[in-house]
């Protein structure tokens, strides 16, 4: 499998820079005759895009996808599936000082050194404008997966402003009712004073975003290597920014004694507590699925930083540009998409596991 | 690639059930010429294996490697490496009561559900016997690393006694000077009095283990999903138990802002400080990765508990037999051979990176 | 691998239909710091596009390919290279017939009965259209092969007129001279005369491309399953209309002693003979390659022929339409480019295979 | 996908040298819930087993498969199935010539080459013993396909003495009943004194291998690139000593107008003549599926040739040792085995293809 390819039988591969031409993608194994819903891709499409609130980047693109190949008639042929977002609002504006400079905690350096030159147009292939064709991936990956699976995602922490844990304290529904993304309005106040903050000061903040799916049917996943918890950790870790995933209980388990943290069975199947998180043995078990990943505030800042040119040798970083002071809230649909992509991709695959010959 | 396989170039192929004859690994794309130090691979067994101490299983197992292929003459061939590990201690008790019930929060009921029938002998493929295989494995693949590699986990958790997340604090060469593998003496003496409370009340009790990874080339991680964190996660959460990962800051990061989170580049590329856990762009930078895993208490323990048979009727069970009361310490030889089959695998392919014709 | 991916580490994905709006390819694994020759991918992609002589079908195309990503002033970045082919000429004629008919020996029958509905436009994704982008991947691939290598293919026989086997008789500079892509003038005015003929009686006709490959590095190959010549064999046969395939000396083998087809050694390591074809053990030994891969006759006809319809009812078709009578002369920079994508895919692997620590 | 494994969904990987200590295999995704008949394993590994008859090497081994792992209480768990062949036969004779002096048309001079070192007892890894697993793989391949599908494959050449191509004109149940594994008992005497022939003078032979495949169902196989023909093709190019393949009309199709060659459909989907071999765009179209695999003579002969030592020096070589002087017969069942190891992944695959929600 290539380094630009997720996925073990349902794949999306993809290539495409920031200030290059287009994003494009290419979705292999979809089964044929889906009917596809675009308006719902383009749903997904303007909660990513950036320009849609106050909080996020200024950059204005339309993100339109153009589906390429591997649909006619409103059906998905079971060929390869092409989808093109082409960039619209590339500035062509003055990279001489990014391109001789590394921006700190950025992937400037790491290129640089790995392949000998970089695209510094607006961070090249390393920008987070790649996630746009992830998401109109993801929303194709939700009509392949069966009825009553849903995913929800939602912002639950900025820069230390947390919700409860537990989300089944929260409706959400709600959780598009503000641009914060976060099912508790007051809350969502909150989190959107510290971004403003962030702003004005040239600042960025991280976060946290909650991922919650219901109707997951039983036995999706596949030990060893390929567990869904382990599958599920290496999408969302492959979100620019991430820097932390857990699953159920996660980090919270490591205090905890088995004869609390052990979920009962209960008559029929379910269970009568969720720290397992939906998963058990690498395998789902029914229950709602739930993780949490966390964001590191975003490198490019609007402050001096010390930091190195392309000599190695010392200077100053004043960014300019147009930049998302936080991304969590952008990133809600980035992981909804990665979740169903990585479900989809199980739920073919588990039709292969039993012979009904 | 097959769920039983795991890496890219560098592939690690494994089998074998808990109680069956023997485990197996086939570990292809090793390079040829490698002298191969048999002494290296049985002592990473030695710290894997169970009844090592008085705070693991007593289930008493050799775990003697046989190298079945690919050495030649001391050398590695190029060929694939077979490697095999005999079952010898296999109790052949009476298995009809966990033959007919599920164990909670244990993989019965998923395997069960989605295979429609299970090897119930200890758990069968299931059971974190197959992590033996895993550690043969990881200590053939320190080997195939540049010199200077050094990777070193720790118990930094457990049930709530924990160290500082500041691993620097810590004299490494500690770590395996206690039975806890943990470097901090007086914490270690806690850890064990907690893991010896919960297993005299048939209880179990989880942790933390931290991995330090000191002597990375610059360059090792393959964007866009192939990112180094995105590898290391998967490879971490395909470990029996785990429940989270988190890499350089991680879940603290969420609370932070930019001007406080950024790594300052200093002359030559080396930064003032590490937050970024040695990655930058999914590509190590050469500072330190370092990255926690979460491990909850094994699901397994000697108190009844409330659950369902094969039949989906409520019914109790009280587990019997040899168990952990606390994994962690085991897992830090697991820990560190999944760390070193993907950093191997990553400094392979990095090779055809950069054209030098 | 998805199907529509060919490679191991230098891994071409495509998508896209005929008639639809354009062919894609990622292009992913090139190294960084390549100079890209557009001329180079233009030259191959007219060597390929329709409507290029009396020989081939009128159907005009420019089949000019974009690079979308991957290429920053001229040299390659190393992140997946996109390419983009736009279908210009797409008659939007009466497709009625062939949507209701099965073409004899097409895929029509087999697309639908497998997916349950099918692109019948042109023939879809099962239309020979695909391969456009085969050769702009190839002749990228071309550039990626060490200095040196040198791949020629031609065509050795068409309808029965067929060349010497033994391509050291000919003067593969002269492949270019005619349309015919056959170095000896005298052959391939009568191969022309078999061509005109099929065409005025509305009838196809089969051929053989032979392909010859100089400079190749000794070492290319994995085995076991990976054999050069299986991967080889693999990238012909999925070419559209081809039938066999055969290396060095192929099926004449079968009908030889050891003691006359062996190939001796002589000082160095060259050997006096190459009935090897230059692969020996799955792994090139340095002398050139060559092998042969034979087409059938295109299935598409203007000759009535009993068929089916989509009901399975017996019905008959006469296709019409602008369609190649002999496909081989464009099939030659097909052979081309998948012998180009094979090669320099195991240059990049051999990169990892001994250690130089 | 690493070099010693072979298929997408189910996948064989294997290790193993000619004079180690076992041949192993892990076969992974084979469907839980298959009852493994161990006797049709056995009966498969008698007939791909050294001397078994006059005509085959003397080298005696008994080849017995041990199923390691992912069955139990005989069936399959849908975890990965482990085998071990125990090597042993191992002659410890002196290989002080065959380590310094390379074999003409054998693997020992690339082996060498690419990798630095070679195991030179008996062949190593290039020796054909390898396809002792191949053979166990193929027998439990056999059991995942549906019911009715029936692999028959037999020697239809040997040097020279060849049968009718059309394989319709004997009677496949009578392969088994002489030891050329030929249907023509006539045709039999006349190789089995070819054979005879080149033993005594210290030669070798080449012949081919026709296979023939009843009762597929309709859609097997995956455009463009996973074609069930370039599949195919590439398992049989793994063979070692095959030199050629052609599926249906194969070479002679080159010779053929379209209007001879297509394949008129008859009413409810099957075609009046099967020049296509049963594929039609890539997937099987419900017709018998034959294609022809070509064996060039074994390289090592009893006579002495002209060849270098590993300094690259003028010498010659007379081998010793057991070896077959024709090993068609004995690759009777390995094409099989690798036909049902393709078939039967893509079984599997299909499996995904159409959506049903």
């Amino acid at each position: 499998m290539p380094a630009n390819s997720i996925g073990e039988h349902l794949i999306l591969t993809t290539c495409g820079e920031s200030h290059g031409e287009a994003l494009l993608g290419i979705l292999d194994g979809v089964p044929s005759g889906i009917c596809i819903d675009m308006d719902a891709i383009n749903r997904e499409m303007a909660r990513r895009r950036p320009g849609q609130s106050a909080i996020s980047t200024p950059r204005d693109e339309k993100d339109e996808v153009r589906i390429i190949s591997g649909v006619f008639e409103g059906k998905t042929t079971g060929t390869s599936i092409g989808m093109m977002i082409k960039n619209a609002d590339q500035h062509s504006s003055d990279y001489s000082e990014i391109a001789s400079k590394f921006r700190p905690s950025h992937a400037d350096f790491t290129y640089t050194s790995k392949y000998g030159l970089r695209d510094y147009r607006g961070g090249g292939r390393s920008s987070a404008r790649e996630t746009a064709i992830r998401v109109a991936a993801g929303a194709i990956a939700r009509q392949v997966l069966p009825e009553g699976v849903d995913i929800k995602a939602y912002v639950s922490s900025v820069g230390g402003v947390s919700l409860d844990t537990d989300y089944t304290r929260y409706d959400l529904n709600k959780i598009e009712s503000n641009e914060l993304r976060c099912p508790d309005a007051v809350k969502a106040d909150a989190m959107r004073a510290l971004i403003m903050e962030a702003r004005s000061s040239g600042d960025s903040i991280g976060g946290v975003v909650t991922c919650v799916i219901k109707g997951v049917p039983v036995g999706l996943g596949e030990p060893i290597f390929d567990r869904l918890e382990a599958r599920l950790a290496a999408a969302m870790m492959s979100i620019p920014a991430s820097k932390g995933f857990e699953v159920g209980s996660g980090f919270a388990s490591s205090c905890m004694r088995g004869s609390e943290h052990n979920d009962a069975f209960v008559e029929g199947g379910r269970t009568s507590t969720n720290r397992s998180g939906g998963i058990q043995g690498g395998i789902s078990n029914g229950m709602d699925i739930y993780f949490r990943v966390a964001f590191k505030p975003v490198a490019t800042i609007m402050k001096e930083q010390e930091t190195i040119d392309i000599d190695g040798h010392s200077t100053t970083l004043k960014a300019r540009g147009r930049h998302d002071p936080c991304v969590v809230p952008r990133a809600v649909p980035i992981v909804e998409a990665m979740a169903a992509l990585t479900l989809a991709d199980f739920y073919l695959i588990d039709r292969m596991t039993r012979i009904k010959k």
